[in-house]
């Protein structure tokens, strides 16, 4: 009744409660969207409402108990959790916090994810009421969640190269999607209805710049500004097929290209390219980063040019200086190269990639080196 | 360069720092999306990558300051705020850590929201590292955002005027996008794509249901079963403009109508009837709960007939019977009574409008009594 098998469940959480034994966590708390769904496969949109705070906790050995407000209790109860125990919320009081203390209370070394990339979906003053209420503690356990979910199963990995065929058939789409005179938010609009179209089942992210020969940031929502010829239009997208990502951009040059774009299209290219003669199993990040970062000569300051990507739109690790994690077989990561064509104007390539003992296996479709003029 | 002009934001501020003042806070510390841009204007789907932390101080008196990644510098810099601190983000150790640290000395009693619908945006790790590293005490404000939050500006009102509009022109074209035999995911789809040619800048939330007569739950995605003769088909989205939302469902008959859906349809009707009798200024809303309650006689286990609505889908307060939050000219509010047909079957109803000292103001093209088949 979700989109794995019990299979797929029952091996994320063996594999989870053998490092727990290594790692010496009795059982582990998640509150957050990705980990629950990792390991129940309790996939909704409701977690869109702030209001009702969602549990689950992975013991050491034996099932997951899920500890849920009861409006998510028919959903729960068709996912492979069995142990699932509900209160009536929103209620003002108690909202899961001694249903909470009464699961937690046979566990001594409690895992929280408190690390890198994470945060708490409850409020701080009910986790300390349960913090104060148990005899336990709570540790940090990004390591061992972050360990298992960089892994993609062929399951994860099959998803996921679908919704890159659909974001790379969507782009092929382009061309008749934008023309000068059309507002950058005309552009965004159409272009999430031909991922809709395509087979994407959500776009939860599409961002994207445009300027003459390159732009300016690409975290901004679009304005109306009409394209003009010698714009560079970006569109970066993480639409979603099944709670997975796709991440990745592509430029165009509108009318005609200048110079200095059709150079930083091109050199970004071969970033690229170097990254995907360097990435495969063994290799760390920071050395991938080095390899790519050569070509670079300064970047911009996004802080690195690629990311791990599957249930989120970014996951660890990060291809950056800073991070030694090794490359391992089923990581799905982004190459993610930019660069700054002068103070005010930037442009970023991104593909997407599975990692293998050999070369990466190309999830998106190669963009040209040569920046495509429409 | 904002949604709104300045104004709006030093108002925002202003109102702020005078319950500030009251509740004895000499900043306040945020972390969270609506809370950032509540005060700030920033705007931005790169919330979705989890990898970075953002954060934002309201002094009680002077301007605010957002110690953020650098990669948000650019946006930031359009929005009022001056005084802008960054880092390069990601680099694996202190992420905005010491800035924080920094940014926070002057400052002893500290608002954080720790309560009801809260979460902390930002690893409980660095959390507990800023807290040890500070003479200043965190305390809980989610009272004080609650309290200016609800009340929305006739700016904001206006936001979400225009994007109730656009939901309720794109259920209007419901008959056309539905069928029997169609899969309830293409039916998502479809719904989804009318929603962007309508207006609406994005669907972050549709979910829904089908089944004879009624249906399980609320918060599935959708499956492919195709929708048959007699089914209930209900789509409840919240669409977005310029990250305002709308929240409202909508119920159609697929062929025919079965009687006890025809009749709970117009249950809930009524239901809604005495809620916008009764909803206005001054009153509380464990009151409107009341009034709405008598015509249920049961309902659902969704905790609660209605919320507050604006830049999340679902705000402060909740129509439910342990919430005695007072009703304010300016709150928009959902009415969405919910009732069990029987064991398994259920059907929800909703509505948004704008409370003012009067009758409230639907913001929602009021639906018929009569279920409507298709």
């Amino acid at each position: 009744m979700t989109d794995f098998p019990v299979v797929e469940f029952q091996d994320r959480l063996e594999r989870a409660q053998k490092k727990m034994a290594t790692d010496g966590f009795d059982a582990i708390l998640l509150t957050t969207e990705a980990e629950v769904r990792y390991f129940t496969g309790f996939r909704t949109l409701f977690w869109h409402s702030p209001t009702r705070p969602w549990f689950v906790i992975l013991p050491q050995s034996g099932a997951p108990i899920a500890v849920i407000p009861a409006i998510g209790a028919d959903l729960m109860g068709r996912t492979w959790v069995k142990d699932i125990r509900t209160w009536p919320s929103p209620r003002g009081i108690d909202e899961g916090v001694s249903l909470l203390v009464e699961a937690l209370a046979p566990f001594n070394q409690i895992g929280l994810p408190m690390g890198e990339e994470s945060s708490l979906r409850m409020g701080l003053t009910d986790f300390r009421a349960v913090e104060a209420a148990i005899s336990g503690h709570f540790n940090d356990c990004s390591a061992l969640i972050k360990s298992l979910r960089m892994i993609k199963s062929d399951a994860e990995v099959a998803i996921i190269r679908r919704i890159c065929d659909i974001g790379s058939r969507t782009f092929a789409r382009v061309p008749e999607l934008a023309a000068i005179g059309d507002g950058l938010d005309q552009v965004f609009r159409r272009f999430k209805i031909a991922l809709l179209e395509t087979g994407a089942e959500d776009v939860p992210y599409l961002v994207g710049g445009a300027g003459q020969g390159g732009y300016g940031d690409v975290i901004s929502p679009p304005t109306a500004t009409p394209l003009a010829d010698g714009d560079v239009l970006m569109l970066d997208t993480g639409a979603s097929l099944k709670g997975y990502f796709c991440d990745f951009d592509r430029n165009f040059a509108i009318g005609h290209a200048h110079a200095e774009a059709v150079s930083a299209h091109a050199k970004l290219w071969d970033v690229t390219e170097r990254g995907l003669e360097t990435a495969r199993a063994g290799v760390r990040c920071c050395d991938l980063f080095a390899a790519m970062n050569k070509g670079l000569g300064g970047g911009s300051d996004v802080g690195r040019i690629g990311h791990g990507l599957g249930m989120q739109l970014t996951e660890w690790p990060s291809i950056a200086a800073h991070d030694t994690t090794v490359l391992q077989a089923g990581m799905v990561m982004t190459l993610e190269p930019s660069l700054m064509i002068d103070a005010t104007r930037m442009m970023v390539a991104e593909e997407n990639i599975l990692i293998t003992e050999g070369a990466p296996v190309l999830l998106t479709q190669r963009v040209a080196r040569e920046l495509p003029v429409i």
